[in-house]
């Protein structure tokens, strides 16, 4: 009996026919602008994204981090959701490196409200008060459980952004999912922001990287921040080709993935140990539990299904490409099943 | 008629006698720590405060900005209150100077809980993730209201440093304030603290300046800091004065100011253009106003009676060494009478 | 005897005249911009050089931060001489809080050539290289003994400055030690540079401070990154009063410093154990010793002349305000007939 | 007629049989530990270099860029020659993220010696002046002509930093060529270095990467650096799988690469518009030109010899696994005939 592993949409690993084109890229010295691979996926990214530019990151916590570095002068304030991604786990590189100090919201789902941002956004005085340079949105927001933006609440957002002069970044890791989830494109999703990342190594399936787009002296400038920060790679060309065979072949089929999800939600369900099941909107799952959270972990791990805590007393659950349905299935057994 | 200035208690300025002392201070180079009356003061701060050392800087900004520096590592957290005076008004140094993270936990009174603390806290753990370094505790907790810090609540946040190897702050910006209402003494409140500040230009009526204090490394550090920031100064013995004296002579007398904001309060009781009047702890009164606060305090400075906005509806009143009973009867009479 | 402190001119202490004007002086909360006298020293050194705006600093080290934090986006370079004061003894604040990286170019006399300069200037590249931001020059020059730019020697590096882009900064901590020596006013020093220091509390004689000047929305962002430092102070204007009554006091009285060291430098070439001996452009004299700087340094003090090692075989000799003709008569004649 | 490419030896594409490896590397999640490529990587590289841990890292500068966040403190300085690659084009990492200072030291071939260290080191000091905390060594050492450090110069560096208590660094992007060049092993080369990178994507011809190793606890924290950076990426086995190739079987080629690399001064050596040719040590070889670099490098470009401009009058030949015996002789020709 296999491991069926639902900890994270990041442990993919590259499928037959994934590692084959990998196998036979092309490949060039990428800092100088030579790795064929590299240039054809960048290219192809922006044009996802309705983007001038796009440029391949090592991650999306680098790709955040860039924007940041970017978008935010020093000693400023990048206002983001109390729970998100670049708030919670991405090392304070925002404050470390980029000199930002997150501005923290609160919002149902991880959505930023206008009157929520409305009473925390430092505006310009004479009295040198803070002042804040950037609005960092999160879709799919993880920590919130994977939910999705409506057109609406994005359009919202933007104006607000536009309105105190804010540049505005998406932080996209699971940016696909949040298209499949609202009926919305990519390009649509990201239409009003300056800059937004996606994951190549999650839902997508890709082994590695991820991709920052804007426009051309926005990209121009972060080709030289993933420079300093360590980030420039010479012959790459297989990891972009990885990318481009993932946005050509596994984005659709994230559907199933949240399929899958809805199935363990209603599995959780008709278990007690259980609760606070709120219905899942794309691949991520959270679920409270009664007992531990360590637990309950220890005995789902105990039946080969892995899973991870996001605290003390919950557990989450993440599908992904490596998890047919059957897979499900049988996960879903176990959960009704565990005592 | 004179104006009533309640705006914030740095606007004392000094008096004749303080004036004096400054007048034929004995001064010299602080910078090759030649100025006696500077290392005289550091001195009766420090045994004021039970520490090994203590240093003078421009501002409790400084100090404050000195203490992260020193007692969180880059990329790391420094966990204080989600209305911190050091993430809500020091202009982000924190993280663009100091590059730390403030973590952000909620609570009444801008007490910090155990429960809430733990709820936030990151742990050290192989996955490499973010790590809190420094708890930064502020009392009295200025943006809620001046409120107080109990020996119990200092000593539940003072074990809870201590299980969790964090560096323990106090911002004491009215430390002197929190002593009188608290009915500790100023060493007693610090007393299980790394390092503590303290201004010299709020309620003690010293022109300029604030006090860093801790161990001896801590302060031969922060004084490298200090010059690394701009602030080493020379032959600053005059504001040193200014400072002993105003540790000498300004102390006890603010239960004056305890006692006049709370006539000020009253009389907002009598006025139904205000509400949510909690009874004030210490020298700071925040009252909410139905109308927008500006308007309030366009017509409370028709009367001479100087105010300031913390939000769109809320106006703060805060006494002090040049605020006389008489001004307070004043005022408490065309607070009672607005309309 | 009375001891004659020749290690610098930051020893200056405030004369009886200049602590009248201090003991008298109007004061506000300068945070606030209510401070009239720091108001008043704040246009008036604007307008002695020609600038929009000024800003009162604790310290040159802070009027030199801020203008690299302003100037010189993080990740950049700044170009100076490689003796600069800003490179040797600011403390690494230039890398630590402005993020910059010093580029460092040799010139005789600390003057920064064309020549020199276009040889390591990092010109912008596609391949993303090192990018040099701005241009810090130094007049009178620190560590190359006090030497003073021409007219033409400024022209040049403004020329330089211009052409790629680079804000021009001065540190100008003698600036006045400068004009006097070169017959050009402060402002015509100065007029090319997008922003200048000088120091109140070195030949000037002020007890502390320093002024940065530029124009008017440099001077609001250095206000804004001044607080950021901690360095925003309240009722300063009796240090602001020290620093007006200087300028109009104590610019004239230079050329008697400058006048005081040629006496010392005629004085070391008549003994064997000094060698090199520059003639000193304005107040500071650098001599090489013969045995270790230490032990004629202990020599000189055993006869109450008090000097400095600027390294191992460097005395150094600064005079100022607080030294008159017939102390200098003195240590003269002590250097005479050292042994 | 194909191209020769002389620009840089990171120009190396991945041979068949490197592909192969790489094509079928089993992998995993790298951020969790589960990648078993990377694993066997980093503790053949930490076996290799007899360090107790080792660190995949996505370039050179990465591994520097980690290194001296980790070595030095903020706010001090970091020791390195004046031609130092971190230095010179690394994109200021070392000042913008690390937020220390280079100190620099002028040396023939890129070694430091004593004497010149000792002029510069900063020492602690009551007065608080800067403080050197690390020392950077390059070998082989790129912009001083690919010059090897000896046995004694290394003993003699390392002297130094335990004298001083710096910790001592070595950029070893291209440690191999200086192993095969001075006869010591890559471990007896590190032996005293608390850390030290080579690169697998230079002169070893991996397609990316790079080695960063130390002892267990400098990597735990260097693990925790790369993430913040950004440079923690998932399935990169395929990445590893292609460096244990690398160590496998493309060191003890690298004399060819030297051989080739004199057989090119020599060619030089017959035309007289090169000259000031030193004997290349290793795979580096600066020529000085007559005529503007540019123009040199545009008549090789035409015969198919690709090189680079150093600077105005200087072009550089680096030779590498792509460049045949028959291509070098080729490339002599072309240099000898050029007109």
């Amino acid at each position: 009996m296999h491991k069926i592993d639902l900890r994270s949409d990041t442990l993919t690993k590259p499928s037959e026919a994934m590692r084959k084109v990998m196998a036979h890229a092309e490949v060039g010295d990428d800092v100088y602008m030579e790795d064929p691979m590299v240039l054809q996926l960048e290219e192809k990214a922006a044009h996802i994204l309705g983007k001038e530019s796009a440029l391949f990151v090592s991650s999306g916590t680098m790709g955040n981090l860039i924007a940041a570095y970017i978008h935010a002068p020093r000693g400023t304030e990048v206002m983001m959701h109390e729970k998100a991604h670049t708030y919670r786990t991405e090392l304070s590189g925002i404050s470390a490196v980029a000199g930002a100090k997150p501005l923290l919201v609160a919002g149902e789902r991880g959505i930023l409200r206008r009157s929520a941002m409305e009473k925390f956004i430092s505006k310009r005085s004479i009295y040198y008060t803070e002042r804040t340079s950037a609005l960092f949105i999160e879709n799919t927001h993880n920590f919130c459980g994977g939910t999705v933006w409506s057109a609406l609440e994005l359009a919202e957002a933007a104006e607000f952004a536009t309105e105190y002069k804010l540049a505005l970044h998406m932080d996209g890791a699971r940016l696909f999912n949040a298209s499949i989830a609202s009926g919305l494109t990519a390009k649509e999703i990201v239409k009003d922001c300056d800059s937004a990342t996606f994951c190549l190594s999650k839902g997508l399936g890709a082994p590695v990287g991820a991709i920052l787009a804007g426009d051309r002296d926005f990209i121009l400038e972060a080709r030289r921040v993933r420079k300093m920060l360590g980030g420039g790679m010479r012959q790459i060309g297989m990891l972009a080709a990885a990318g481009i065979y993932a946005l050509d072949n596994n984005i659709d089929r994230l559907q199933e993935d949240h399929d899958h999800v809805r199935i363990l939600a209603d599995a959780c369900r008709e278990n007690s140990m259980f609760h606070n099941i709120v219905e899942p909107e794309t691949n991520i799952l959270f679920v409270d539990t009664v007992r531990p959270a360590m637990q309950i972990i220890e005995k789902l791990a105990h039946h080969k299904v892995i899973t991870m805590a996001l605290d003390a007393h919950t557990v989450r659950f993440v599908t992904h490409l490596d998890v047919s349905s059957a897979d499900i299935r049988r996960a879903a057994e176990v959960i009704r099943e565990l005592k």
